[in-house]
């Protein structure tokens, strides 16, 4: 009761207190579910728990909509327990992904930075429950988010009902460093008041009526720590790459050296490129992204970037100590808004982002494939990436240039799905180089991408499939029947090597 | 000497007027030039025919960047005289499409808000020479443009020198509907305040230092009239589903009878859809557009648009007559932007437009080519078409789903080029009927898209691709060794159809 009285400082809102299973005991059949969470960070975790628990006796199905990708392996226990409809915008686990492809779970693969304003508007199913992780509830009944705040906001304004998750083992110092701003609906907005990355323009804590909390659980339990590898020999030569177009940007004249408001999506590359900077001659750089992740606090620790803003903080298990132990260090250094301005595409074209991107896959032409496995199974999502690419001043997508010891090339004649058309992909590395394709036409795109970033063993292969798509002519010449032949052969043979392709 | 005063109203320009010819002699080999013109509209005629006659006696190239496509025949000229090194972003000629085809024209095909950033931020060529029309130029030496503003200001503000080419045959009348405003660069600028289209928000001519100004040419040619197809019983059929989703859209509570500001691509479709508003129950709409073809113009006088925003207004021959002669009429309804403004991510997002453009071909889960015959022949570029679907409220795309006399089928298994990815098409129509693909996994658009839009000639083949497909599973499936083979089949046997497959 001490802890309920310090995190729940809103006296009306003491009788609210239940328990899990009784919040999932009002969820049924058919509804649909708006959960705080983004890439393992500050996911509600007691009441999809008890809701997972609900069905070994029951059968329903709810639909789930979150920021991103949830911890606390929510989303592979709502995937086994078989209780999902559908399921947006973002996901990561393996068991879920699997019941995604193969069609038992529908899964609206979105934009981050749209979702909200189909909720807004009504487009898609109204949120029956938003349940949402908070360290506190203020004395006004307002919540305190936790380690992200991905749809909170929207969820709550436009939820029937809300449920309030309190987590005491997150850091109550977070308090403070959240900024809630909520576009008014298209055709009555005003401009969205930030022009810089430390720009405050909204709330500390999500300003809704208390009526609507219809319960509140307590919880302790920490976030999932990050699951995203350490830099090792490969991503660092694609962040030395980058780091040469870096440095070329600054000779022409187009960058200085505190270059521009850095982007990097999830992911042990783009980790991997900040990682890169730390011993960099760049100086007072400055975030602006999604999920900050264990780069940006060595970066901060390092002096090089001054000030950071995100919707999320996702750490691996060390940094989350030593960040949180140490947090009034990165307090005034740190601010989390909403991913949809986060996102957002007026905010990252005034901005002039910097925006780094992991790819599966590309083409000679500079399509990118940020999604399916193949053309058609789905990996996680493409999450952020397309708001930032298509705004950003630099969209740059990194990949390794081969997989599967070899037996997948990264570039391929044809992406098999594409995220990113050619018209919002500026430059692609590999840890065999870069290639700069602004300005450039189709035609000059080729030589760049083969020659500086495909793998070595299907360079050839490569120049065979563009000479022969050049006899037939056109803006962009392909062989179609021979466009998806390498994945083809990848899925009979085992690789995309051509001696499998002669011997067949 | 009367008409040098009256439309060059600051008495130190006077002596720049030139001949074309001597403007045209100041440009050289390997130069790039910023030309006027947007969709046939405001283009600067004589200087470019001056340049053209020069290639007869001398071999040079230069690139050309525009606001989108020409008339009166400029890109067929420069074609022919094969003078062209770099085209970008737009154009629509039969001449030039082929050398483009052909390799022998590089053209980068690019968002049409894009090209301003690129120019402003030192991207790409520098501009050698920006050759702009106008109606005049005023008392303090700054430029008011004529039927186009498209990328002027931008060409205006970052070239080296200025030829401006005043054409009599314009009307001055327009004086006064322009309002030029220029973002500064990434990273140092303001929000754009604009928050509905009839806002003014800049200034009503080209504001540059008049020494800029190296030549003034005098010209006497009125803009080459639209070529668009009047309405016919398809477009209007399609136009009727467009407007049954619409009335659908009302009675469910999303929109209201003034709808939303309304974006129309170029072309027969697009018009005709708008066309289609004619006689309907729809009030007080309003336009936030890139150009104005005949209908706006129909609807302004049916008295159901209360206001146009445009970069570019490009009328059949009747309609040029008709609107030009009796102006005063519209002014007070028009204004005329930049196309960075019309199509600005910023304020599409913000209006929250409903965006109607034409497709080439979609495939079955949404993807949509715009641009590219068969995957390889440019026909004449993306335009605005992504800067608007990404960013409207209702992204919707348009198209015939048959050509060629059946033999061509607009809705395939995998669209054989992809500039809209399935993450920003919200409604598809073809004459058959609409798919609503909001809020919908890949899986459920299949059968809508189907059943609502492919012609009835092609919808057992494509049942027949998707169920082969569905066997092999994935969020998004895919038969990728036949994905293509429609197009192949097309290419070997002139049609699509089955039956031709089966003779192979």
């Amino acid at each position: 009761m001490n802890a309920n009285k310090e995190r729940i400082r809103d006296a009306r809102l003491h009788d609210r207190v239940v328990s899990a299973q009784d919040a999932a005991s009002w969820i049924k059949d058919g509804m649909t579910l708006g959960m705080s969470g983004f890439t393992r960070a500050g996911d509600v975790k007691a009441v999809p728990t008890a809701l997972v628990e609900r069905a070994e006796d029951e059968s329903f199905k709810v639909n789930v909509f979150t920021g991103a990708s949830l911890g606390s392996d929510i989303d592979k226990m709502f995937a086994e327990a078989n209780i999902i409809n559908k399921r947006l915008p973002f996901q990561a686990d393996p068991v879920m992904r699997k019941k995604i492809n193969q069609g038992e779970h529908l899964f609206v693969d979105h934009h981050l930075s749209h979702t909200s304003e189909w909720i807004r508007h009504d487009v898609i199913e109204t949120i029956d429950y938003a349940i949402l992780e908070a360290i506190a509830i203020t004395e006004d009944g307002t919540i305190i988010p936790s380690t992200s705040i991905g749809n909170s906001l929207v969820f709550a304004e436009n939820a029937k009902n809300i449920i309030v998750e309190i987590n005491t083992a997150q850091p109550e110092l977070l308090e403070g460093i959240h900024d809630l701003y909520s576009p008014a609906k298209q055709g009555e907005r005003q401009p969205i008041p930030l022009t810089k990355p430390d720009d405050r323009i909204g709330d500390s804590s999500i300003q809704i009526d208390p009526a609507k909390i219809k319960g509140i659980v307590f919880t302790h339990q920490e976030d999932s720590p990050s699951t995203i590898g350490q830099p090792d020999e490969e991503t660092k030569i694609m962040a030395d790459h980058l780091l040469d177009f870096l440095r070329d940007e600054i000779k022409s004249g187009r960058l200085d050296e505190q270059l521009a408001p850095l982007q990097s999506g999830i992911g042990s590359v783009a980790n991997a490129v900040l990682h890169g900077m730390v011993d960099s001659e760049f100086q007072n750089l400055q975030v602006y992204s999604e999920v900050l992740q264990d780069a940006v606090f060595d970066l901060i620790d390092a002096g090089k970037v001054d000030f950071a803003s995100c919707c999320s903080v996702t750490l691996s298990e060390d940094k989350m100590q030593k960040v949180f132990s140490n947090f009034e260090k990165y307090r005034d250094k740190l601010v989390m808004r909403p991913q949809e301005i986060s996102n957002h595409p007026e905010i990252i074209r005034r901005l002039g982002l910097i925006s780094i991107n992991t790819a599966l896959e590309f083409d000679i032409y500079g399509n990118v494939n940020s999604t399916h496995v193949s053309g058609t199974k789905m990996m996680n999502g493409i999450g952020g990436s397309g708001d930032f690419a298509r705004n950003a001043k630099l969209a740059v997508f990194v990949t390794k240039s081969i997989a599967k010891d070899g037996n997948i090339s990264s570039i391929v004649p044809f992406a098999s799905h594409i995220d990113h058309t050619e018209h919002d992909v500026d430059v692609v590395v590999t840890e065999q180089g870069y290639a700069d394709l602004r300005g450039l036409a189709p035609r000059e795109r080729v030589p760049k991408i083969i020659e500086n970033c495909a793998h070595p063993l299907y360079r050839d292969q490569l120049w065979a499939y563009y000479n022969e798509a050049l006899k037939r002519g056109g803006q962009t010449p392909h062989v179609l029947e021979k466009a998806f032949s390498w994945h083809a052969n990848f899925a009979e043979h085992g690789t995309m090597r051509e001696r499998a392709l002669e011997t067949v």
